[in-house]
């Protein structure tokens, strides 16, 4: 089916369904290769990438919705998402639904919320939905070469600038890293997200002062090099750590 | 006029020129007496404290309808509001309009956008709308003893929250303490907003650290002890702190 008759048909299915003016748009991060990447889709109108977002139902809870549109459009389960912005300037996607009329349900004025998630991709079965032609992982690296549909582009940018000021009240990496790490791992992963590199000692430091790392009894053999120890997460300190936040303070 | 009556002759204009399902919620955080205290109206219905919150209309983008509320509702004006949560069950304020059938603008569910600030509350001239027999600021410790509307009581926690996570990252007490205040001063703001008190020689050295104060050639004379030191903001460093983060890693 043409994608443009593909809209128009679900648009007044979408009126009796779904509130008006309000979206959601999850931005799932995943780390791998040392390098973090952004859950997308292709859509079929426009051939442009998309966050997996979409609509809340009138008799639904707002957080059921944005559990429900993931699982729905990327096939992402259990994950938990945190909300971290919204989007509400009058005229965010004035243009990309220009091919219709007022009546598409798709192009009034939407509000978005933001949420963001940190996500193992080797523990997701991405699913492709009807309106999509593709559903991956890209490279926040590789961002620059794609096209973004509407303010997509700006809303993984805060997503990341939310991501940042977590890791610095929040532990992060569990589910993320394999169960047992270097911390010279748990160190590319830091610094993935803040984008920049950090100092090794310093570092090293300071996440063991955090007290939510077991030293284990081996270490990571097989390199060129001498060999690592190894680590896992220290799971009650974890979740302490998780609930109560790093106390700077 | 009575209080529901209003509410009546509003709703048809509230349907031309807002958004449906939309709402939002300021919270605006006092400092004074070494207490945190809340912004809040008392409504001529029902007499219950609410946030000063209300609704964007469909030509605005949001960030200038929460200032239009906020200067609408309680006079406030120039105040830096972050977006901190979003309240979406889908019950949220099912039975504080019960009095009305399901036409009032009002009644409909609203998806609510929580906002928060820190505020010098004698900087700001409140004023009281036409809706409210009162506008006025509420110590957090007094909130217990005062009947709140809807999930009004929920959303000034989660703030506080958002105020707690933000101490950690962010510099907080310019334009809210004097222009030279002392160190025993600050860190008063500190205790009020974490709940708890800290170790004074601990958080001494970790504010200084943050190179963010210009000691003065004053001190706080007058008291009955040792005169304090006096410090003020140093304008540049607060404002690349505030700009980059306190940089935990």
């Amino acid at each position: 089916m043409d994608s443009k008759q593909q809209l128009l048909n679900k648009s007044n299915e979408a009126k009796e369904i779904f509130l008006p003016h309000i979206s959601a748009d999850p931005v799932v991060f995943g780390f791998e290769q040392n390098e973090l990447k952004v859950l997308l889709l292709k859509m079929n109108y426009r051939k442009q990438w998309l966050l997996p977002g979409g609509y809340i139902k009138k008799d639904e809870d707002l957080e059921d919705g944005v559990a429900r549109i993931l699982k729905d459009r990327a096939g992402v389960t259990d994950v938990y998402l945190e909300e971290f912005g919204v989007f509400g300037r009058k005229n965010r996607s004035e243009f990309y639904f220009e091919d219709f009329d007022d009546t598409l349900f798709h192009k009034q004025r939407f509000i978005s919320i933001g949420y963001f998630a940190l996500y193992n991709p080797s523990k997701i079965n991405l699913i492709v939905d009807e309106f999509s032609e593709n559903c991956d992982w890209i490279y926040l690296s590789r961002l620059s070469e794609i096209e973004l549909a509407m303010d997509h582009r700006e809303i993984i940018e805060k997503a990341l600038l939310a991501l940042r000021e977590k890791i610095s009240i929040k532990p992060i990496g569990y589910n993320l890293l394999p169960e047992k790490f270097t911390l010279s791992e748990l160190q590319k992963l830091y610094e993935a997200i803040l984008g920049k590199e950090l100092n090794r000692g310093n570092f090293y430091r300071k996440i063991k002062n955090l007290g939510i790392l077991n030293k284990l009894e081996e270490q990571r053999r097989g390199g060129a090099h001498k060999s690592p120890d190894l680590y896992s997460f220290d799971e009650e300190n974890y979740a302490k750590a998780l609930e109560n936040g790093l106390n700077n303070w």
